[in-house]
């Protein structure tokens, strides 16, 4: 059995999903989204939850989703909802925790087509020694 | 009491905020900004200080700003001024130094609409270990 | 001789590279692509293969490429293929591995012209320890 | 004295300069270029040099530049010459290397309007331990 690479807790500080307009719908259908991407190289399932930090109310803990092992996973911040069914609200600054059972890398990424072309943002998450 | 993961200074060597012409403003509003992006998720508020250093002048230093405990923060640069009501000056290349009294992650954006479609860019900053 | 800077093991959870619509070409030529770039700062050649992970298959392991001492490389994801003829699919949320027999230092950068403005993002790839 | 932050060898895979079409001029004025970015928060000047790999010719070595201490630099790699007045070449895929005989912090940015939006990327380079 092969383990995976990376870390067990990482951190994205800047997430914000704009509310598209209908008209700046581009031709490629691309919506305003954002998506925290994993890759879990080892042989195993990484079980994880997401939590998401606000600047003027308590944070959403423990939104749970999970990596297969020897996959990728792009978790669409948009569609995400807790188990209580409630989105993570639109026009608002946020912050991202991921926790893994396991060793997993994540990067963070932002389309944004608002204005209305598109525009891509990356980074990879910071990760935390165990 | 949970203690706040990251680091005490990040550094950001890439500042610059372009004066957006007026004919430049997009559909959604959007404006030429920086943000600095912080994660906080202790349970204690973080006081911070923002240090900006300039190409060809002395540096504005020790500008404060708190990250509550368990809360994030999105810090308009564009939107910033020093105790003694300094804006940061636009179309001027500079870095950032942001110090705490406890351990954040910080991460630093860009929205520029200058051209005048919208383009983001971000990076984690530079982690400085104690 | 001079041992090259970096590591051996690089990771990039966020692949993906939309089809090109005919019409959204621009006018620079520029198509929708991924490129691994690496600096080989050694004075011997860095013999390497790319794994890419996907959500829902297999991954396709062990793709080979080179990258020469005292050289920069530029891996075009859109024209790789492995060596039964096999490109990476479009359209498809993929992650990134590459692993070298020496140090090099990587990262990954996507162009996007769908929309069809052009689009840039770029991270550093994460590094694994030894 | 103050002893400055970060590293004094720093690494960036990815670097282009595309030729600006004259038609793709945008009404800011600006032009496609990359910048490293440099913030030597110590008391004392840091003298640097820049080192350019490509991908099938010998690298240019060493480029001299300096940063003063307390002080940020922009630096504009299409406004680069090498003593003997040779610039970087246009359209050319290159990674470059930055040497500081003090600690440094070092990112990465390009503005490309080649298409002819403005799309902006960055990244912080990739430090070498002592």
């Amino acid at each position: 059995m092969a383990k995976g690479h990376g870390h067990k807790v990482w951190i994205i500080p800047d997430g914000y999903i704009a509310t598209t307009p209908p008209e700046a719908e581009g031709p490629s259908g691309y919506i305003t989204h954002e998506s925290v991407c994993i890759l879990n190289d080892g042989d195993k399932a990484a079980h994880c939850t997401l939590d998401v930090y606000f600047e003027d109310r308590e944070p959403m803990l423990g939104i749970p989703f999970d990596v297969g092992g020897q996959r990728s996973l792009h978790l669409r911040l948009d569609k995400l909802e807790t188990p209580a069914g409630e989105p993570i609200p639109r026009d608002t600054c946020y912050s991202l925790r991921v926790i893994s059972d396991r060793d997993i890398v994540v990067q963070h990424s932002r389309l944004d087509v608002t204005q209305p072309n598109a525009t891509l943002m990356t980074t990879m998450g910071y990760p935390i020694e165990d």
